[in-house]
């Protein structure tokens, strides 16, 4: 994006200098391009140069109506679209003006497939400690999913039953970079850690209660692993660790 | 405890009864005789009636010439005696009362034997996820063998390396009671937990840095341990933890 | 548990030695056998090899659907079932697979009963606060009677009116492991530990307002305890206390 | 204090209004009179009429000569003088211009009585949990001597030995206010304020380790006290808590 | 209560030794006097032997039929009740039952008078900061007055407006113990106890928004307070301080 | 304030003086001037002689009657009101004793002007991060409008995206006091203090989740900003920053 | 500094146009003039510019060769040098590169004076409300002196006392703006928000004990004032008050 | 690693077969393989397989005599050796036994350099907010060095002059993977993680004093940044940091 930048000045200093830009437009022109403002929000579309990369919408705490707007625009250029913590109700709004929407129940997110996705060979494995963690993973699944990844869901082989962790350990092994989702006290992360020579994005969830402290206790266990490649992300940020993921698994 | 209570004051009762006590002192005697007065700290001779319980001070904050000045009563008893958060200066001190005391460095415990203390067939465990967190660990399992208990050391066992446990899995089965030291994440005694079928004292440790923000991190993963049976004490509580695997040991 | 693992393990190893086990089976093996897959969740069927110990779920946070599918898995190996957490909607779709399930309305437990349940000789005593730990204390007492324990309940004899505790000190006294649930300042544990000679299970609940902080205040004050003999579970976590005294009291 | 306000702001109208006092002389005497100003403080001089009644000094964060120049001001008026938080160096440097000054090792006070101070009646009981917590509970102790009042102490008498208390009810019951000192899980306000039917001032200390956070423990403790009459000091204010139960004792 | 109970331990000391009591007997009534079990709360009758002392009850998590249970065991010993943290819907169960049954709406109480209550000659104050406060200050002041305490109200006269509190300070100086009730910042105990040589209990209330984190600002400043003549109760414990200032009032 | 204060003292000792006030008439004016009981609460009116400033009325956990009967004693003046933290149903009553209130849905706001207000020259400028932030900084802005201040807003240019930033900092430089509302990770008020030589207020917000425990996250980084000129509001407080940013830009 | 910039980028691009510059220089130039590396910190000069305006160093876990190093290249251009958190011992090492070079005790700052300081007519109030609290209010005050303004200390005048505060209301009235400087309970910020109309900067101090928790409470309490016009500084930033102040004195 | 594993026991199972090993010591060769046992520590040798891969230690809370052992069985192996948080005292005795140990005084390491370091082609960019960092990223740096990575150090960026950012920005740009370091507000992460388009570990320090409680504030920061591809490792640990970025960078 910055090399982007770098070029867009080059050629604008260029331009300057033969002449064909003013100097005034030029220092307006610097200010103008990379977004575009629709009153509610500046929407960024220099994502959609890589390819298949989706739009991305926060829902949480936005109205209905302005979702639909957002999407409106993102439709415009036929990228995809990404829509994290959404409700059913935002799902209905899109729906009216997309008919490939799609909603996950469970992780409460809305996916608009317009150009194709190819995934990637190498596969990210998402892991969770226990059922109720399941809707953060999805998060973090779709997500890399829809930045063109291959997934490996391996869901509910916590610590507290460490056998079935092993009879799992292969696919997890196979992966080039996993996310570890965990709740209550979030151990996984760091035997996960242990046990395998990849990098572990480890997502606390809020999964728990009493001195779980709505994923503090997780947040806590994960920062001080004693495993070494083990880096953490916010409580119940499934999206972040699925962007985060795929950067790696692409590199 | 409660139930010598009970006799004696059944006792007291019958002595009233056939005039051989009077009322007042009566009165007088349920508050006098559990405890001694020694003007700094009243102590209890009771649990020196169950065989081979030594009289137990904690050092933290007190004065050296005090330290001496109680265990100078205790002695008189021909009690055993163990003294916790010692530093060398006190043991010095506690040295010229007594030749057979004896100072451990790590767990900066003094320990006086003079009773001859019979050890349980049954073991406890002591486990710790790293090196670190050794003194803890050896003040629990000193006090363990100063109650009478056979105790296994297996040490340096932590999740980020769960090998080193599995190699050690058998040793920990054995034991009736398994005392889980850990600081930093605090996974161990989930792990332990999940894998073994017996009661779990989780012992975290204040060792880490930044986010273990002085065990507090260890702590809440114990709390929040989802392996059944595991319960916890307080951050370095290595003291309490060999007090109360006795008990259990000793059902 | 791990016992029988190695077991397993030693048998594999035989079989491989005379060849009837090929090696690729036998790391397939190695996989496989604990646990049983239904896609939602793993269940553990280890367990139900222990005389009469009930399958367990815990329901916050699980669909009603979800719910019903684990039960029925369960239900197909003759086990008693355990739910905790239990909305009684999930109770309702229960019922329909299980006559036999009952619905305990203030620990919020379904209990289904398929096997009939020894009792132990030795008794685990219940003790609360308040009234308004009752819920937390009855998930404790009914958790250790499906496990086969006898347990006695001492309900509402908290420290401001230490009388009442007194009256029931010799029910308490009897009992071979006690679970002491409290809110607000949560002192009874330390009362009862500095009185009876038995391992003192110590429960915080989230009951009180203001600085009790949803049972931070009870939890700090228990892990402080300076009554030996005191080990600590999550704030409200009812069940992991009944199950630990279970495991003590068998011992 | 605000009454005397009262009458010297009435006599100041009536100056005013027989002319003997002009008007900007009558503002400038509303700002002057209660607070003499030396650079480094501005010290209080209202106090010193009533009988016997110190001046105080906290020292902690003061310079040794500044504490020297303050207690010089204060003895020009002839009266006693209390320092709380007071190192032996600065006792020193006070000892040097009095010579009648006392040094309090335990709760590093320092004292200095010239004009007699006469006891109350009444007395104020002075509780302990521990021998740990004792340098706070001199600091009330004195502090109230100072105030003048009979204070009774009651040490070491924490709920882990609760038949120790016992033994010492009747003093305690015989107070007309009582200071519970107590660190580490700080019940003995709650089980002190269930006993006896007068006011008690809880003051957590920051005695303990681990979980107590440097007396956090104590203090939500006995805020979250469910016996009635208990009101709650700043951990280790124990001068705080001699001056308020002064104020009760001599209502 | 305790010397209460001296005396009656001392006649049945008396009675066992004229005979008249066995020893089982005694030993019996040693643990039956003081409260009466209806199975869902032990209720404690003492404090009804004060003149005019309500029995009272905290209703918050309590069931309704519960409240009304409790409350009819009340009334048949002809007492008044007060019932705090009580829904509208409980009073209607309890007005089912006593048609003098009374409620509070801002402080959610429920009072029922059966017995005259005579006020004490000297007053207590309450202060608040706010109007929001008001709630918790009422809570305070009918329990004061249930309590048979004269009570001056002084509301809405925080430290951002400080010349409304001088407008009203002769009121709060005449009273003899002083309730300060602030949300916040908390600072008008600060305030009232420099400038009021009287007791002050400060009562911290959850009123506020973002780093007010509940009332933990306020109660943090009353526990901190410079001023001397300060203690805190739990936050929004109107109730305790009520109780609290009714002793100190009456002693 | 202060000075309308020492100018009506010093009338009134010159009345005093002049005979033509009497001393007792004279000490209850001290106390009356400057506020209007109505019973609920103490309204000041001192600020209306500023020319153009509102009324204001903080309306969270108010009645709605109380609000009306507020608005009714300020209307009475003619002033301009403004009520924050309003629900629309407080908007209702209130439109219906003043036919020009409006409200504002984003900040949940509602204005009445009666006086008409003269903008200043000079400009606020109130910067957000994300679009989330927007109901906060609505708070602001429209504060500052009320007190008479030109506002230039500029949304959703956050540190994530940091381009869109520099797009609009020649709107920002050209202000002179400058309201930064960010929630998450807080970062903007940095960012901006570091690149504009002006007095930056900030304002977190509790926009975000998990690990930005309800603003927490952000206030801290406010706090610890490392660019000068940078202080903070309270969590959500854009009142106080659009007040705050008032006092400045008129100085 | 932004607009400068925006200067230099337009004189930039016409030196492109002109051909005076080329575009690789002018892309170089972007990056390099506004500050100089010295290899262990960059330095900013922009600030040279203004008038008067000294440099700045921040001298907390830096090393004394380093601070030395940093000042010699900041005495190079002769501007005026302002070391905040330094020892006695940096001082030695800065004195022996600069005569003029002064040390603060009391706040740990050391000055150079250069050029000419003008001193403001508008004057900046620093009050504070203990003695313990005078350190921070030094840095404040001496950065501000530093940064050109007059100063005004009103110094302990807290709210245990509020007549000191009323004696020196005029003094603080007449600033432009207050520097409130306060630990403990931290209440004097409101209380002079409340009294005067001028911003007040609120500066925490981390004096105090216990639940003081190193200025905690007191941020929390002025987070929280009541009182408009009032923003917050981090705990002891003494210099940050006082440049903000300065901002706003000289806009 | 695991893979290693599974071709281990594979291997064993076939030596199983073919009779060359027994099923005793089958199952003890389970157990024995990838550690060995000094007494002190259980040390790993797996790690030497991948190529220059040094033995890590941590020193902090080690005894100087411990450091010494372990590094002597360390170097048997012929292996590069980095030690962590070592004190200079530790260096002197390391360097007693083996002379090629160097001392990094800033970020306190220990490295040992026996075999030669073949580097990555692509780079690691390490970034600091101010000077303060540097021992943190120091230790990221020089680790990720020992690992075999080029490492591109860029200091002293922070937001507060996020010119110095943007002049550095090319550098960083050009780096596959890049490790932020920062304390106070921590915002750099965000900055940098929304101006380039690759994973950002951030790791927040405990640089700063008041509200940024040992680094709590950054962590906090870096956790809820609105920049995507960021994840965050603990407070100060820049050996984590160093090693995520080899393995990422390795891929």
């Amino acid at each position: 994006m910055v090399n982007r930048h770098m070029q867009d000045i080059r050629k604008l200093l260029e331009n300057v200098q033969d002449g064909s830009v003013k100097i005034d437009e030029a220092l307006q022109k610097l200010k103008d391009l990379p977004y575009k403002d629709i009153g509610i929000a500046k929407i960024d579309h220099h994502r959609e140069l890589r390819n298949g990369y989706p739009e991305v919408i926060y829902c949480e705490g936005k109205r209905v109506e302005h979702i639909r707007q957002i999407v409106e625009v993102m439709l415009e250029k036929g990228n995809n679209v990404l829509a994290t913590r959404a409700s059913r109700e935002m799902f209905e709004a899109v729906k009216e003006i997309s008919e490939t929407a799609q909603y996950h129940e469970v992780p409460r997110l809305i996916t608009i497939k317009n150009k194709e996705i190819v995934l990637s060979d190498s596969v990210i494995a998402v892991v969770t400690g226990g059922t109720s963690d399941i809707p953060v993973a999805e998060e973090a699944a779709v997500t890399a999913e829809m930045l063109g990844n291959k997934v490996e869901r391996v869901y509910d082989v916590g610590v507290a039953g460490i056998h079935r962790l092993f009879g799992n350990l292969d696919k997890i092994t196979q992966a080039k970079v996993i996310i570890a989702v965990a709740g209550m006290e979030g151990a996984l992360a760091s035997v996960v850690g242990g046990l395998v020579d990849k990098p572990v994005l480890a997502v606390p969830t809020s999964v728990g209660y009493g001195a779980s402290f709505n994923g503090l206790s997780a947040l806590l266990t994960m920062l001080n692993s004693c495993a070494s490649g083990v880096s953490v992300m916010n409580i119940d940020n499934g999206f972040g660790a699925g962007y985060m993921a795929s950067m790696i698994n692409k590199l």
